[in-house]
């Protein structure tokens, strides 16, 4: 495999001018810049991005940090995001991470430091003080997505928007007991969007005199943990709500499973609305706030890029539209 | 920040000692080593990746080329992959590229050969002969998970043993006209295991004399693969299996979502057996033949580990075991 030095020789420059002209960083005649380029092709040499890194202090990687691999947002999103970075030839270097775990310490303290980044999307994830100034030192630009934004780009849709169009629709169709499902209402999980989506539903209910109805199954956000909290809220049928707004659309579907389990009929004696649009959401018929993680990972690396190209300081925020798609799983509540 | 020339000042040494001394490539005097050590430590420097690279020829980077991110499957191997390198210190640079696309093509024709790699993790794809070469000259070693084996390690676990099980668990509980749902039998997605799944169910049906009432509805091995595929073989009922076994079980729970749409009562009706173990199964009381693709995810970056250490070619098949997860969606036909 021939080397850079190979190249320099055979155009005739030094290797210095060699790596500067392939990688386009720095001044290079134009002669010199068209003989090292033939050169290369002469002697099928291709660039070693470590190699360009040190010559021009772009690493062509952009590190990605998510809380989970296992969700429908977090993978979409991250299709998304490898997508658009395929597209700049970038490399994405993932670093899935858990809430409070020790690999979460160690990426923070050890990992990025040593690791030359272009830029860093971050997904979902509430960084301590601490934290947040450990990425600003690591790379700027950074991009957020779905949670923390304080001087930094973001990327999102309007959760409490998003919740309140679900809430609306139930009220428009004359439901007067809805309840909300899944999620937490506590800073840990602030940052997946959940205290906002529920801010959503709450501001509904107020708004149309139903504050005193307004009522909270917490539970995970996946379809488990929608099927538990269903079984708790749906399980003593004298205190049964005629519809609830999910926190996502699995929480949804977990739900939906529940009540069937319990013998009820959606959406005949329940109704169901979820937030997402996610890939299972028309085989259960569900009715939902579309969000779309794909474009929202294309759209950071957009911003990332932007960011880049400007040099300045962020603070871009980058608000996606959300549309109610209706489905079958909602009604007029029976009289 | 300080800078690898500022370590070697301090230290008294040169410049590409220190690199030697601090990445433990090359030989360095134990003395030097520990002044150059101690002047680190009090410089707080912290080496780059790129500047060990050149150093060392280690990027301290596994690329992990994956056909989908969306799946359970992938995801949770992913998740393993992911521990096992962050333990040893690497990056995971990941290449989602799905079948046929143009971004497959760019990856084997110029991502990669750009990017130096300590290895390749490649999952759940064919590559073709041309394909194949490419990455051997780009990265060995190189793993495969659950797909080609040709001469390089592999992790997978016993596709037709697993679906042999789940037949037998069937034939054993007094079934005799069983289907295989989802999954296809062409070469286009053999590297996905599905073939040698349905190779694993003959074998069994053959075994116990049914061989003429073998039936495959193929179908997408997702939830709404199967959903579909369970609306087409169920719809006749006429025609209809007693049982069947999924080739996943994402297919199976859309098997028997499309049984409930249709009607019929599981397991009282038919009897329902996926292979994974997905974390929704026990949601819905589905048997199964269990898979951890975390496990296999950790068995791959072992084997990379022990490959980049011994440097000889590779070959090592490293085969987990499955084992039969009876919940509730198997029981005795009626008679």
């Amino acid at each position: 495999m021939s080397t850079i030095a190979d190249v320099a020789q055979r155009a005739g420059v030094s290797k210095a001018t060699a790596s500067r002209a392939l990688s386009g960083g720095g001044y290079v005649s134009e002669a010199a810049r068209n003989r090292v380029q033939a050169a290369a092709r002469d002697l099928h040499y291709v660039a070693h991005s470590s190699a360009t890194t040190l010559a021009t202090g772009r690493s062509l990687s952009v590190g990605v940090i998510m809380p989970a691999l296992d969700r429908w947002f977090f993978s979409e999103l991250l299709a998304g995001i490898q997508e658009g970075l395929l597209d700049a030839g970038q490399d994405l270097v993932l670093y899935g991470i858990g809430e409070g775990t020790a690999a979460r310490a160690r990426l923070f303290s050890e990992v990025l430091p040593r690791r030359r980044l272009d830029g860093i999307i971050a997904v979902g994830i509430q960084p301590s003080a601490h934290e947040l100034e450990r990425l600003v030192q690591v790379a700027t630009p950074l991009v957020s997505v779905g949670a923390f934004s304080e001087g930094t780009d973001a990327v999102s849709i309007d959760d409490e928007a998003a919740a309140r169009i679900a809430t609306e629709h139930l009220i428009d169709l004359g439901h007067r007991d809805v309840a909300f499902l899944g999620g937490r209402d506590d800073a840990a999980t602030h940052a997946y969007g959940d205290a906002r989506r529920l801010r959503g539903y709450r501001a509904a209910m107020d708004a149309a005199g139903l504050a005193s109805l307004t009522r909270h199954a917490p539970g995970e956000a996946t379809m488990p943990g929608g099927y538990e909290a269903g079984v708790r809220m749906l399980g003593d049928r004298t205190r049964r709500p005629t519809a609830f707004v999910a926190v996502c659309d699995e929480a949804a579907i977990g739900g939906i499973i529940a009540a069937r389990r319990l013998g009820l009929s959606v959406p005949a004696e329940l109704s169901v609305v979820g937030i997402d649009d996610h890939l299972h959401s028309g085989m259960f018929s569900l009715t939902t706030v579309r969000q779309q993680p794909r474009q929202q990972g294309l759209a950071a690396v957009e911003l990332l890029r932007r960011r880049m190209d400007a040099g300045d300081a962020g603070g871009a925020q980058h608000t996606l539209a959300s549309e109610l798609v209706v489905r079958s799983s909602t009604a007029a509540p029976r009289v």
